[in-house]
Order: C-alpha cells, then sequence, then structure tokens
C-alpha cells in the first residue's frame, strides 16, 4: 500500500484488481485497473494502467468491488439479529418483534443502537442501505443523521402502520391522517439534513398493517413528490391469503391500485407473486428486494429472481434483518444463489426427481454479484452499483495476501489454481465483514485504512 | 483474563459462561462454570463456583462451549472452495474436483494444503474432523501427520475407487485387491504415529467409484478390526438411480450387504434414503453426516434430519468441504435449520401450500448445535460434544464484549434484551469463526490465546 496520500478534497487515485458485474449475465476483471476519482467523489477515468504512480497502489492482490446495496433492512430490529426465528411470522412480529420496536421513544437507546448498526454494516461493504425505521418520527430522523454521520448513502423511512386488527394498539399510527401527516414531517426531517447520500423514503408497512386510507394517503404523497417507497409484498401465505381476501387480489394488485407502483418503489419478498404481479411491477418500474435468508423462515417459498429478472422486474438483493441475520450482503449473494438451486431441485425427497421443484431456476454468483450491486442500484435508480467514469466511488476492497494469512477467514486464494473467475466465486461464497478492507462513499474512506 | 497460568502439564481450572445441547431438544447454561481439567485432557470436575480463584477466569461474558464435529470434510478439495458449484455433481467430480486430487502425489503440495487447512479449521472450532484424504497413501500419511502437529482429533481415510466406469483413468486404484491392500497400508501408516487423537478410516469413495469385490474386501477390513468406516449415500438422483440400477436395491442396503453398515460408519448426505434405509442405519449403529450447504448444490432434496433423528439415526453434521464451502460448523448447524425450514414449506411458489414441502420438518437451534457437538460425537462413539466430568475437554470460545467491539463481527449481545436462549441462538446464527477465540482439544490450547 502507498504512502503517497493525497488531499482527499482534491480527489485521488487508486489501483487494484477491479472486479465488477457491468450486466447480469457479466463478469469484468481489470488486474491493474487506475481509478481516478475527483473531489466529488465521482469516478473520473478509469485505464488498465499497471505503471502510472497513484495515491493509492494496492497492487494486483488486492480486489476493488463496487459497493453493496442492501434494499431491506429493519434498523430498530438489529438487536434481536438471529433470535425468535422459530415463530411464524405473525407470532413473531405481535410478539416478539413490535415490542422491541416500540423501545425506540427511547431515543438513548435509538442512538445507540443506530449508531452499532450503520458502522457494522459499512463494515461490511454496505454502502447503500434502505432501512424501515420506527412509526416514532424522531428516532426516525436520527436514524438518518447517523447514516449521515457515518457516511452512508441511504434511504430511511419513517414506518406508517395503522390497521385495528393488523397492529397492536400499543404500536400503531392513532389514525390514517395522523399516519400521513407524521410521513410528511419525517421526510421534511430528513431532507432537512441537506445531505447528498441520504433521503427520505414513504414506508407503509405493508398491507394487514395498514387502512385503505393510509394506503390511499400515501400514494397521493407519491404522486405529487419524487420521494421514494418501500414495503413488504407477498411474503408468506398468511400475507398473501391475508391481502387476497382483504382486496379480492393480490397485494401487488392492491398496491398498485393506491398509487403506490411506481419509479423506486422497493417491494420486499414477493415470494409468491403471480405472473400478473410481475409484469406489473415491470410496467411501473417498481421492483423486489430479494432477502433469500429471510424467506427460508418467513416466506413459504423462494422468490424465483431468475423469472423475475427474465420479464425484465428489476431485482436487488436484501438482508432483511433481522428477519435474516446476516450483516452484509455478499452472504445474501451467496445464498441467493443457494435458495436458487433449492428452487430448482426442490427439496422433499419424498416426490419424484422433476416434480420436486421449478427447473430452470438456478442462478450463478455473477447475476447474485449483480444483483447485490447494480440490480440494486438500479432499483433505487442510483447511479451505484459499477465502477465506471461518471458514477460515484461506492468500494471496497479485500486483500487476499492478509485473507490468506488469516486463520479466521474462510477466503483462501491459491494463484496456481484459481483463474479469475474462480476467484471471484470465492469471494462472493466465502468472504465475510472480516475480510473486508477499506470502504469508500463517494469517495469518503469510511472504514478500513487504505 | 487471569495471568495465574499453572503448568498445563498438571491440568488446570477455567471458568466462564458453558453453554451445550446435553440432549438433541435441551440447552444448558451454566454462568459460572468452574472447569477442572486434569494433566490427561480430561474434566474432572464441573461446578457452579464464581468465586474460587482458578487458572483461567474467562469471565461471565466469555461463553465456553464444546468443541465441533465435523464429520465430513474433503481435504484435498480445499483450494477449490467455494467455486464449480454450477456445475453437477457428475461434471464437478470428473472435470473439476478428480483433477486437483491428483495433484497430491506432489507431497510439497499436500503439505502446504493440508497445514492451511488444519489450522484454519481448528480455529473454526472444529475440534474433531472426519476426512477423506486421497488416493495415494503418502500424502494421507501426511495429512495425519499434519493433525498429529496442530493437536486436532480427526479420522482420516485414504480413499479408495476402482470402479472402471466410475472413476477416470488417471485417478483411480488398478484393482480392487491393489486398493484394499493401500487401504490397509495406510491403517498402518496412521496407526504407527502413535497419536491418541488420530484414527485411521475406511474410506470407499462411493458406490459408482468402487466394484463390487472393492466394496466386499472393504467390508473384510472392517469386520476383522475396529476401524470406522465413511462413503457417500444416496447423495443426489444421480447417484441414487445408478444404485437402483446397479444393485437392484438402494446403495444404503448395498452398502449394508457388503457389511459396510457397522457402528462409526459415517454415511454422507443421505438426503434421498428411504423409511427402511434409515431403519437400517439405525440397526447397525450407523450414522449420517448431514451437510445442508452441500445439499443445495449436489443433493437434489433436502435431509430429512428430523425425521431420521425421529426414528433414531445417528446424525452428525458435515461441512462437505468443498461441496460445502464454509470452513467450521457453526454456519452448518445455521443452515441445517434454515434448510429444514425450507424442507418443511417447500420451495415452489407454483404449488398449492401444504403441498410444497414436507411439513413437520423444522428443527431449532437446539437440535442443530446437538448435532454439531454432541450428535457428532455419538456418530464416532467419542466422548467429546459435551463438557462433563469424564470427557475430554474439547472446547472453544465466544467473547462477548470483544464481538460487541468488532466492526466485522455480526454477534451483537444486549444484556438488556437477550436472555441465555436468545444469546445462545445468536452465536449459532450469527458468530463465524472470527469470533471465535481460544480452543482446546484434549485440554491442549491449539488456538487462541485463553
Amino acid at each position: 500500500m502507498s504512502t503517497i496520500e493525497s488531499d482527499q478534497a482534491g480527489g485521488f487515485s487508486i489501483r487494484g484488481r477491479l472486479m465488477q458485474t457491468p450486466t447480469m449475465d457479466q463478469f469484468e476483471v481489470r488486474p491493474g485497473a487506475l481509478i481516478r476519482v475527483g473531489a466529488d467523489g465521482i469516478i473520473t477515468s478509469i485505464s488498465d494502467d499497471p505503471a502510472t504512480p497513484v495515491d493509492i497502489d494496492l497492487g494486483p492482490n488486492v480486489v476493488v468491488m463496487p459497493g453493496l446495496v442492501d434494499t431491506h433492512v429493519h434498523a430498530p430490529q438489529w438487536p434481536q439479529v438471529g433470535t425468535g426465528l422459530d415463530l411464524d411470522l405473525e407470532r413473531w412480529l405481535f410478539e416478539y418483534t413490535l415490542p422491541l420496536e416500540r423501545r425506540y421513544h427511547d431515543l438513548e437507546f435509538a442512538n445507540r443502537v443506530w449508531n452499532n448498526l450503520v458502522p457494522t454494516l459499512i463494515a461490511a461493504g454496505t454502502t447503500t442501505a434502505v432501512y424501515y425505521a420506527t412509526i416514532d418520527v424522531e428516532s426516525t430522523t436520527l436514524l438518518a443523521e447517523a447514516c449521515v454521520r457515518h457516511g452512508q448513502r441511504a434511504f430511511v423511512g419513517r414506518v406508517a402502520m395503522d390497521h385495528p386488527v393488523g397492529t397492536p394498539e400499543w404500536y400503531r399510527d392513532v389514525s390514517a391522517s395522523a399516519a400521513v401527516s407524521a410521513s410528511v414531517r419525517s421526510i421534511e426531517a430528513i431532507d432537512a439534513l441537506g445531505s447528498a447520500l441520504v433521503e427520505p423514503i414513504l414506508t407503509p408497512r405493508f398491507a394487514p398493517a395498514c387502512t385503505d386510507a393510509l394506503l390511499q394517503g400515501i400514494g397521493e404523497i407519491a404522486a405529487s413528490s419524487n420521494v421514494a417507497i418501500q414495503t413488504h409484498c407477498s411474503e408468506s401465505d398468511w400475507e398473501h391469503a391475508y391481502a387476497l381476501d382483504r382486496f379480492g387480489m393480490s397485494d401487488t394488485l392492491a398496491l398498485d391500485g393506491f398509487g403506490l407502483l411506481r419509479d423506486r418503489t422497493v417491494l420486499a419478498h414477493c415470494g409468491l407473486a403471480s405472473e400478473t404481479d410481475l409484469t406489473v411491477m415491470r410496467q411501473r418500474n417498481a421492483g423486489v428486494a430479494h432477502c433469500p435468508l429471510s424467506n427460508a423462515y418467513f416466506g413459504d417459498a423462494v422468490f424465483p429472481a431468475r423469472r423475475a429478472l427474465g420479464v425484465g422486474v428489476r431485482v436487488g438483493l436484501g438482508s432483511d434483518l433481522a428477519g435474516g441475520f446476516e450483516a452484509g450482503i455478499l452472504a445474501q449473494a451467496s445464498k441467493a444463489v443457494t435458495s436458487s438451486r433449492l428452487l430448482d431441485t426442490g427439496t422433499d425427497p419424498g416426490s419424484e426427481p422433476g416434480s420436486r421443484g421449478r427447473s430452470d431456476s438456478s442462478i450463478d454468483t455473477i447475476t447474485a454479484f449483480w444483483m447485490a450491486t447494480a440490480g440494486g442500484a438500479a432499483l433505487l435508480q442510483q447511479q451505484t452499483g459499477l465502477l465506471q467514469p461518471g458514477r460515484p466511488f461506492d468500494a471496497f476492497t479485500i486483500d487476499l495476501d492478509a485473507a490468506n494469512q488469516r486463520r479466521s477467514s474462510g477466503l483462501r486464494w491459491w494463484p496456481e489454481i484459481d483463474d479469475d473467475l474462480r476467484l471471484f466465486e470465492k469471494i462472493i461464497n466465502t468472504a465475510r465483514p472480516s475480510d473486508i478492507g477499506s470502504v469508500w462513499i463517494n469517495g469518503r474512506l469510511v472504514a478500513g485504512g487504505a
């Protein structure tokens, strides 16, 4: 690593082994990529140049990759990560999760959690995160402030939920109009932070938690503003059947009727979405936060990512903390491949081969990493997720020699055996947050010490 | 951590927060467990005593757990961990894996890999490993020597494979009798190391790679000795159908006919084993190395662990490096739960709820950790896997305060929120090798610096 350190305010240059996925079926490697980053954090040029002196010369044994996009995080659930997963979704929510979320009116507690979670995600390479906060406007604003403080690109949503049956009386908006006005106040509070990286997102929790009046009201805010939207959709047989019963149609179509399927609408899960649902998503430029680990617990099925991508739906990956329990999106990229295999073959040995699963469902690590980066960014209409001139320098590094030396790392590079694509597969499958070195967001070093 | 260090040759005492699973549905926690270990590495007593001075006082914020048992590891596949998984099992073996295994006649290469793999597994808390080595006797002996050197409890198997169709001509035993005699030589060479921790294991690769004469010959060695046995069984529709076609019965029953189902027989995978197969395994005291991650790639179905345990079959967990790509068994415990959920619900959203999967298949983290420790040990008829008087001190630690401080850790302990069972769930689901501190095998400190 070079000792030359330029004044970052004037931009900098960096060289390493660039690996990324420009499209969902394309892998790119540039062993001696020289990346120049402007003072505004935007990449000005990338050349294949092993010789010119640069500010930070990582050498060919440090991989540089575009930053990861986590399209679905429940920030207040962070303290319970990894627990209670033997419960079904309804019990998990009412008996376990919502009581925790209620604690965040204690702003000291909120700040402690936010300032623990955000740096943890950044250290895992998550340069963009899409957060559900709480129903509390103040603690939501504090989450946005934590993102600004730590330098993370983020969408932060104050959760709207007012349904008298679908929410507990001790954790709900008192009315649809109160929910709408609190959502507007939260947008104003986050906008008032004046950050170029952090913006609000409209967050009606999911159909069972929201009255028609609330969904309609959020749809109207969306129509009159350019604020992004997130909600849950077609997660679990319970929720899916609920929507069919209440609306006489899928929640996807019902949400569309309320004006909630638009550019930058992030629909979490969608495991049970139909062909018609996928078509409507595509027509509206809405997309899916695919959360493979969480879906194994609460989804009742595997989201058919390959089919959705094949019909042109935008798909990113989500950790779904704490329905999923892994901080960081490399692990979800790996799990997206694993779960696609289990969708492809099926799981029940009591069924005949060929009738257990849904063939032609497998994806590979290239598609998975694309969803984790450029795919997630496209869903949010961000320019990140690829390292190219004109795009922000959101990136992380993996030092292969350091990983090889570290007994607790599972990443092992054997240069005599691994070609670049094999090395890429290894990174997706075996690199963990402790293997991630430096992280930059919009050209600013936010973790590690490059 | 105490600065008092006794002469380990005279035994030592240690105190921490003990967590373990005495049975498959029982969780035990002892916050101030004082464990005394004799000079022979055997636990002499455990008391609940927060006050008496001890040699190593870890305090209540360091968890002590019984060491992990990895019942299925292909040591020579370590350099390719995490790669080539888009191939089907047959192509993965012939085009990718066996060419790598052939390299190990280069003993310098073999030693490099073994001395990289074994410490990596130990650092991940794997105190016992069951290894497939190669067909080469010398490199197999070197693997056993590496285990002795690094202090790992291990079963090391020289791979026998002679089938003229099921193996490539460039990587096979020249005849059944040559395979049998090489297996005997390997047993003698490993026994000659004189280690109390490392022993040989008979290793006919799997039915397609072995002639009847070889299987018969290995069965005869087993009958006349007390050497353990390992092979693969009912992994993938391809292999399962092959066995039915060749033997007119399942490979489980065929292996039994050759005398290969006995005490300490480890059958890897068994995803497609029938009720009859499970019954025969139980009758013979044979058991299963359940490898949930690998099975998602090559198994074509999820092994029904709950059903097998319910009928009394012994089940441990295996990493199946490199069909699985995670070094360490905590991750497999977590994945065993995840894959049991996907077996329970099924994966195909195009099927109706209730007909996608096999209900009553879910296991919880307690059962998963039991398989990772006491269950795997019972399969091998070892006394490890539980910390109790009379059993060897094979154990590892997790420092909760250190994990909380480390941004790259996903393990977050919130004492005000987590009770002991929730903390245990967190450890299973979110602790990774980098969270593991000290590791002891038979009372000897083999990793970390307690």
